[in-house]
């Protein structure tokens, strides 16, 4: 079982906090803007005597919701039959695995990609290949070619995260139809992680891979957890019409008992009528990326292409050791008692030779806040490079 | 992946209820209590203005909390930093498997068990390997003999539930011992369920198996669930002093990024100054134990063992097939447009062979319920044993 590189350095910021000292997290995709006004009063509205299980699909209510919800994004020919809720987005990934695939089977994905996709990968006892997409390519989807030469017997699914954390690229329509074609050709599931959806910051309508034709290969991931800002509330779905991976992933539902209730309740209020809310969300995601990448970029060495979706960007930096660096920032560099907190891209690569001078930064602070973060990383870069190594 | 015994027959309950029957559930330990006033209170005192993640071990103030909580039990000699908080007791039964076992690897459990355990199981690709209790001892400890010949070298643990669910056994010091020094002469791991620590119904002082002088083997897991009537808020823990099966633990912990926060904030308002809820708690369950076990033994052909702690039984009744007559009771049985849900045990055993024709009864309604759900049974067993089958 491997490590989170976004969660595997928190001991030494932890012990930097400890000292006094303040750590801006690049490192970690919590956003800062508040939960919708409307769920936190759900709240205070709670008048259950009991917080009792709920179904282990989900309250009826929530899923009733969602199914209009998912119509805004032009995701159609679903019910709340087709729809289960999660402990968070997490939990539906797991089972997503667990029920597309049996041990030893092998499953797609692009690289760099979410790294917690591998821990549940290891869970689920499958083999995860890799096909690398590269940030002088702006990580675009790599090549069908590549795609064919990772595909063996044992390959059952591909799975896909638009738009992409880590890299905040948001695939093009050519490319998800490319990717439909393969999926048909080789009789694949396609697993779609579309939790940053309403993050897409081109103006061109966003394509979910339920809306591609094939409802039968499609399983899509989702969460309430970036676009509420409610994290901490573990609120996620699975969306399928295919009824057996449906069936499967309630067995485990059911092995679980149920979602947390409390959650639902606020992902229930957040819903309808949060479109004001919505709309601030984006505006001030949107204003952050051109603010944070500009200044990313006008700093020696440093890299980044334009990520039109997500809150998160992979930069290359101007050192060997991205991990190494990250370390060194938390345990030795200081800046007025400040430093910066980032997650070595590394952890997002399967080849151990990729993205070893690469991080993954969020830009989910405010402008301040990023400012200072930048300035931080400009200073640290120059001392650390400054070092002398005995 | 096996279906959960437990939920398995949902959907019967729920075509009976959309036909306007009233099904009394006998078959799930969702408790009717009230959550103490405390943890709702602290809903409304929820001042947070962003719902966000907590960290993968939980809210340190929780953990802290629950070190005196412990003490209470003679659970010593551990600190927050062996106590990890998981979305609900589930959670913790399954990354206590994922940790302390590879795929292929085996573990030892009593049958009946709780059948989530297999779910798990399968999960983490380890073998179960039961021996088996027996309804004509009172589901005592099976002999050491038993578990000798079960172990080969590939088992590495042994999963105990105590109190019992699904028979309601207490496992004595004795038995507590023999299975000490089983665990010690083999180096396996202890993985003891102890949710229902607070339900025993004798007045001898309980013994967790953390107390066994043994830390380097236990894992403890438990919840707050069942205590303060809280299954809806998925907040369970587990709790070792072997730090290698902690720090692997956190892995999995860390992949997933964070239990639910609102549940942990419910959790942590409930542990303290509910001494007289949980007094209150206590009584009621065993006068409806009391009550229930008589009234089920009073039925003709019924037959259950007193069980000291939980709030669940085994009884076996005088049907072949107790899955079929479970089913015939939510599609055909009927008196005053009512009915009840029994899960049927078979799916507590691995053994095909047993249980056939035995129920897991949960006494978790109150008493006016269970006494019309002990009508409902009493009748629905002489019109099933009437039919004519042809």
């Amino acid at each position: 079982m491997p490590s989170s590189p976004i969660r595997k350095l928190a001991p030494l910021a932890n012990e930097a906090k400890r000292q006094g000292v303040k750590v801006y997290h690049l490192n970690i995709g919590q956003p800062d803007l508040p939960t919708p006004q409307k769920g936190l009063d759900a709240l205070k509205a709670i008048d259950r005597k009991t917080l009792e299980y709920s179904p282990s699909e989900g309250l009826a209510m929530l899923r009733e919701k969602l199914v209009k919800y998912y119509a805004k994004f032009n995701i159609t020919d679903i019910t709340a039959e087709n729809i289960i809720i999660t402990s968070g987005g997490s939990e539906a990934i797991l089972f997503a695995f667990l029920a597309c695939m049996n041990p030893g089977d092998e499953m797609i994905m692009v690289e760099p990609g979410y790294a917690n996709y591998i821990s549940f990968a290891v869970t689920a006892g499958i083999k995860v290949v890799t096909v690398t997409s590269y940030i002088e390519d702006g990580f675009k989807l790599p090549p069908m070619e590549d795609f064919e030469r990772a595909i063996t017997d044992k390959t059952k699914a591909i799975l896909l995260c638009n738009p992409n954390n880590p890299t905040g690229y948001v695939y093009s329509p050519e490319e998800l139809q490319q990717l439909k074609e393969l999926v048909v050709k080789h009789d694949l599931y396609l697993i779609a992680d579309e939790v940053y959806r309403e993050f897409v910051y081109t103006n061109e309508p966003y394509v979910s891979a339920m809306s591609l034709g094939i409802p039968e290969h499609v399983i899509l991931v989702d969460s309430v957890s970036k676009r509420y800002s409610e994290c901490g509330i573990r609120v996620g779905m699975l969306v399928t019409r295919n009824r057996l991976v449906y069936d499967t992933v309630m067995k485990y539902c059911q092995a679980r008992l149920s979602p947390p209730l409390l959650g639902q309740l606020v992902a229930d209020a957040s819903i309808e009528g949060t479109e004001e809310y919505s709309k601030q969300c984006y505006n001030e995601y949107k204003e952050r990326r051109d603010f944070f990448i500009k200044g990313l970029n006008s700093i020696p060495g440093v890299y980044s292409p334009m990520p039109h979706g997500a809150f998160y960007t992979v930069a290359s930096l101007p050192v060997a050791d991205a991990e190494d660096f990250c370390r060194w920032c938390l345990t030795d560099f200081r800046m007025d008692g400040e430093t910066v907190m980032m997650a070595p891209a590394a952890g997002f690569y399967r080849n151990p030779d990729l993205g070893r001078n690469q991080v993954r930064l969020a830009y989910v602070l405010k402008k301040e806040d990023l400012q200072r973060a930048l300035m931080l990383l400009r200073g640290a870069l120059k001392a650390y490079n400054r070092r002398t190594v005995y």
